[in-house]
């Protein structure tokens, strides 16, 4: 699906929903498939934003970034002023998986950052505020970001640029209600053990909220529907959407749903609202699935100088792997007219393309259960974190070698593919990384053979888990934050 | 209260009660004050274990502790298999509480080590196989212990000593049931990030469990009572027992209890049952607590060599700090009639004296709530973690120094003592480490000003934080244990 359809208002016909479910302000959010802003002056913002905003990105070799160095004793890609990021080594060493051992470049950024997504009701229903924000590392420039993404690097202003509009909800919230406020992983094979502030926050009905030509109020409802738009959603959107908690303490009853749910929208709201034991596994079950894990599984990291990093070398201004394989870490230039600073360098990963990010799920038991996969990652904070069924890119494998199980679900090949679309990875520190996104439900009579490591959630298991941090990884979180409640 | 009280029956005349809450076992098992063996039986038991196991410890100079050396470039105190646990340095740099920076020793064990509860139903009631275990630091010598209590090094035996009985239960669960199997914290002021399995497993009321002369099966009910006798229930007992979740889903109209409860059994249990919405905050709001505080203190840990740790000394054959306050590292020798090795020397750490550890409680809108402090500690896994309302040993404070907030309700000064009993923390590592627990109620009327890092808490609420690992510190969960649902 692309934009078009969003102009075409193709999404916005199903008439807001009154039912009881209506108590719940994210349920009701959800129901709402349009907002104070129609989907056409949605999209025709969109446009104007993004027309409005010159931005310009070029690569350039790592060693001729301004602001940058590299050190000439770690050769570590350093900022100048010490603040924001740095490419450094690690080195690994784990039972868990066919690699025992191996080193890499990581990004070490130990700053904790703020997602936040401002919210308010207008004419009753629950809005987000999403920005449209550029990013260098964007395939398509501009994607929606929450109201707020910044890091204490930013919004202290090391850079010398403007403030960050709308950060003062988050860091005070005062009389607002802090709906959500987590500590969340990104990227384990790419980010040593960083974390961020998901932030949602609920101002007051009658509090004026300064206007932004960048910023839009949308309901979650709109969002379901953008989220069905290729790269347009940005990550830390879609981290801190997966947040949402819907329904909660409401009986299944309310829905109607039951044995004889017709629509996968149904399927999805009876997941979440599923008491625990009419899931497979009751909630203790899966946390000593988790614990038996963590104590089968050692991830020992190493951090180490980025010119110790065997195999992989800085050439032609960029490092990458004697194979040509996982990943490089590329410099760019940057040109721009809406962000806090018109011009920088900075260096960005790019990774190999193809990368698949896939829910299988299943009626089991009359409830949705999704195939979750626990997984040791170099960065992981506390060495493992649950996955997607499938999280892979098929060119880092050898010619070969096999791929890693249940990729036969990919497409829908088995069963029916119920979610695709192309999602960005943070476009900050990211160069132009796309995934593709899936959800694909198995036939009732599918049979699975689990490995060890892979077990069946109901949603509002899944729910539960991701309300602590360092549960749910950010691929598995980003693809949840795809899952409508409302759409077919 | 000591242990003549239990001899003397004096606690187990409660009739075991058969009403609604009977649904849920761990309830069932805490009212039932009384199980298989008569509490007259169970304290008989005691006596016999004592007398028939002989147990001498005796103190040497680390230098002299046979199977351990001290490194001769580090001056870490190892195990010459390189197994077990470590004495070790860190030198610690926080932006939480006065002490911006300092170094100690501490504990490194890597193991993931297994406290384990095996449960089954005997005549309907829920009951825990206790073990009546002889540890090289307790007090006493003789302490109920969990019926494994058990690292990798042991069962492995690196030591060459017997095997861990009913180890197999927790290794293989099989057709048993898993209630609880959580990785849990220890003490981070003397731990490096060590944690635990925790569990309860249950295993089916018709299969044999082998019988063993130091093992006895008791009730939840019984072990209230116990909890009452000073050093009776060592740490790993309390620290799983304190896994326990009464009621679950349970609506407190159930119990009757209401504004009206009138012993404080009624209020644990209504505070207990009571749903999210009753209590002060809402559970997203002390999420939020949590991750701001996270976000705002940081903890920077390096490890480095014993003999590199500034103020601390290795001087008759004791690590001790420079002040006399703190704690010492030093050796002993044991003679063991009961353990898998007969004979053996170890390290221990001997704490000043005179610890306190305290919940001070108070009804808020109808419900009791905890007053809870969040902490950093060295050995955290997560900078953070949520403590008792005060935990400190007075004689660590210099002459003049103010100590920390609420210690005027120490011994009910303010308030009502609700629980008092001297419990010892882990004879394995720690040597005669008794701690004066207590949990105070204060006034309805009272008024607190709470510090950033304080925040009222429902059991219940309380309850599902213990429920994922590294959130309550074990000092809170050792406490947290001891406060019986039906006990006065």
């Amino acid at each position: 699906m692309d934009i078009e359809s969003i102009r075409e208002g193709k999404l916005g016909s199903t008439p807001a929903y009154t039912g009881p479910l209506h108590s719940d302000p994210f349920l009701a959010s959800a129901f709402a498939h349009e907002g104070v802003h129609s989907n056409r002056e949605v999209s025709a913002w969109l446009e104007v934003r993004q027309a409005a905003n010159h931005f310009r990105v070029t690569k350039k070799p790592l060693e001729e970034l301004r602001g940058w160095r590299i050190d000439p004793e770690s050769g570590n890609i350093v900022h100048q002023s010490g603040r924001f990021f740095s490419i450094e080594g690690i080195s690994i060493r784990t039972n868990f998986g066919r690699t025992e051992s191996w080193m890499q470049p990581i990004i070490v950024q130990r700053d904790i950052g703020i997602l936040g997504f401002l919210t308010q009701r207008i004419q009753g229903v629950l809005h987000f505020l999403v920005q449209a924000k550029m990013e260098p590392g964007n395939v398509n420039i501009l994607q929606l970001s929450p109201t707020v993404q910044a890091t204490p690097s930013n919004y202290t202003r090391v850079h010398g640029g403007g403030s960050t509009p709308y950060l003062e909800y988050f860091l005070e919230p005062g009389a607002a209600l802090v709906h959500v406020d987590q500590l969340q992983s990104e990227q384990g094979s790419r980010f040593l053990r960083k974390r961020n502030r998901n932030m949602i926050v609920e101002i007051p009905a009658h509090e004026p909220v300064p206007q932004h030509p960048d910023f839009c109020w949308l309901t979650l409802g709109q969002l379901f529907q953008l989220l069905r738009v290729d790269n347009l959603v940005n990550m830390d959107s879609r981290t801190v959407l997966s947040a949402v908690r819907f329904g909660e303490g409401m009986r299944p009853e309310v829905i109607g749903a039951g044995e004889s749910s017709n629509s996968f929208a149904d399927e999805v709201l009876l997941s979440l609202l599923a008491p625990d034991h009419r899931a497979q596994h009751h909630f203790d079950y899966l946390l000593s699935f988790l614990t038996r894990l963590k104590a089968k599984y050692l991830l020992n990291v190493e951090v180490v100088p980025l010119n110790c990093v065997r195999d992989w070398r800085l050439e032609n201004g960029v490092v990458r792997h004697v194979s040509g394989r996982f990943f490089s870490v590329i410099g760019v230039g940057v040109e721009a007219g809406s962000r806090e600073v018109r011009q920088w360098d900075q260096p960005l990963i790019e990774s190999a393309k193809g990368g698949i990010i896939m829910f299988v799920c299943q009626r089991r038991n009359g409830i949705l259960h999704f195939l979750v996969q626990a997984r040791v990652e170099p960065g992981n904070f506390d060495a493992i974190e649950l996955a997607p069924t499938v999280q892979c890119t098929p060119s880092n494998y050898g010619p070969g070698a096999v791929l890693p199980p249940f990729v036969e679900y990919v497409n829908g090949e088995c069963g029916e593919l119920r979610y695709c679309a192309a999602q960005s990875e943070e476009g900050g520190r990211f160069y132009h990384d796309c995934n593709t996104y899936q959800i694909v439900e198995a036939d009732e009579t599918a049979d699975f053979k689990l490995p060890e490591n892979y077990i069946w959630m109901s949603l509002q298991q899944i729910k539960n888990f991701i309300r602590f941090n360092n549960m749910f990884n950010i691929e598995a979180r980003g693809l949840l934050s795809c899952i409508s409640v409302t759409l077919p």
